[in-house]
């Protein structure tokens, strides 16, 4: 089955105690529709500028990544600039250029609404909901929010979440959007507003999901050297999803070894700048590490 | 197999967001007896006054802990006052009185001195080692330590580090001992000071252990509510050392279930006030738990 994403498609200028880089390839939808290719095809919806290059047009369509929904639009391409402190889970944003993203309203095309796995990536609110009014019977709907929409366009949010399965978000937003600093209180609000499901991303700590009934908690792949964290939410929900869709299993145990998927791919983007690293990334590499997670987790492993 | 732990015993007067206690039952070597003494016969070394009750020496004995190897010494039993932050992994001293604590002095019955499971709770690393001094032949030797030795008795800490096989510290004394602030390249530097085996305690996170060849993390057991997280690392360290002796497994199977069976302890002793909780806990509810953990960390469970 094939995943739809809506989202941001952006050029990231990014600094690490590791190094740097000038006008990445970024933006949520791209480093969602790039991971979960390697397990699914995905139709990616979302607005470039013209500036944006033929050559990542053309990596992109070689990822099997349907971009039939992708504006190419007059005027330049998003763009974002931050620098990550020596802890790396602090960044200031030191330029922020909406461009063409400014006024990015998703249209889906008549082949992408009947999508079944959809992920809505952080954008307003209004927006999400937009894209879910254009599909016919989506069966499993993700989605992804920030801080920014949290305090400014909580009702949208909320009205959004209503209509939502799988809420994909991280610890502090949790805790502002659920209001509760504890995360089994937090998880079990988040889930009173809609989901069936609540994955908290914990960052070097790993992922921890919620459902009325169950919790699976797993530590993320301990790295050596974190290059660059950018995109590794994103990542991960694009594991999690492509996983999601090519097993078909979104029980219980299909969600846990999605979450595993999520985990493995946002371990592999971290290691480079922006999404280097998926570049090369194969699935042989994939299934590896996948068989390491188990074994970092397995109590009765030896 | 009995256990061997040296370390300190003390009252605790504890101020946490969810209320307060007045010298509660205290210490990491109290703590980590209770705890290892569902697991395993526990022999506990350590020193208290004059004006230690009769009624917790009781309790102590009716655990089945042998307190032969207990100093009661003229004076009074070291006393510690903290209060917690809503952010309940920060904590201001408000009172520490050490008391007969003061110049302890561990001196180990010969009845003590062939201990094979041996458990150095955080004391002067130089009584660490006069521990080990008077010892036969131990077979798993653990021990953990704190940031003011790490900073000021480094010397003597690291010749300790030389003869012991499990170092059970915390991710900031792992960061201090190390100067790694990576947790990978932490526990890399800790093994090359010794310890065959590194677990570092990640609080609300879990633990991760590290040995030259594997890796292996367990989450925290989440929790709607923590009243008081004093002694947790102590409790954990007991049930995992406990859970050694008990199963005389110390290979990767053993530690990963000893490693579970500390966690679940640990998350036993924060849901009241000082240890509380382990003064009605049962062994029926250590394995429920224990089967909650392994429900909560089965990537392929449902």
């Amino acid at each position: 089955m094939s995943i739809l994403v809506v989202g941001s498609v952006f050029f990231d200028s990014i600094e690490t105690p590791h190094g740097k880089v000038e006008r990445a390839l970024g933006g949520a939808a791209t480093y969602f529709s790039v991971a979960a290719s390697f397990f699914a095809p995905v139709k990616m919806v979302a607005t470039v500028g013209e500036d944006f290059p033929r050559s990542e047009m053309d990596f992109l369509a070689q990822r099997g990544i349907d971009l039939s929904g992708l504006q190419v639009r007059s005027g330049r391409t998003g763009f974002w600039a931050g620098r990550y402190h020596e802890d790396m889970n602090q960044r200031d944003t030191l330029d922020l250029q909406l461009n063409v993203f400014a006024d990015f309203r998703p249209e889906l095309p008549a082949s992408h609404r009947g999508a079944q796995y959809v992920f809505l990536a952080n954008i307003d609110p209004r927006l999400q909901s937009l894209v879910l009014d254009q599909l016919a019977a989506p069966g499993v709907v993700g989605c992804d929010t920030m801080n920014h929409w949290i305090t400014g366009s909580r009702a949208d949010l909320e009205r959004l979440l209503s209509r939502v399965g799988i809420l994909v978000i991280n610890d502090e937003e949790a805790r502002l959007l659920s209001g509760e600093r504890n995360v089994v209180r937090a998880a079990r609000r988040l889930l009173a507003m809609g989901p069936h499901r609540v994955l908290i991303k914990r960052g070097e700590y790993g992922v921890i999901q919620f459902s009325a009934h169950s919790v699976f908690a797993v530590p993320a792949f301990p790295l050596e050297e974190v290059f660059d964290p950018t995109g590794a939410g994103d990542t991960f929900a694009g594991g999690f999803m492509g996983e999601l869709a090519r097993s078909g299993d979104s029980g219980e145990t299909g969600l846990r070894r999605a979450i595993v998927y999520g985990s493995v791919m946002a371990s592999f983007v971290v290691e480079d700048f922006g999404m280097n690293r998926l570049r090369t990334l194969t699935p042989e590499a994939i299934e590896h590490r996948y068989r390491q997670f188990v074994s970092l987790t397995d109590i009765d492993g030896a």
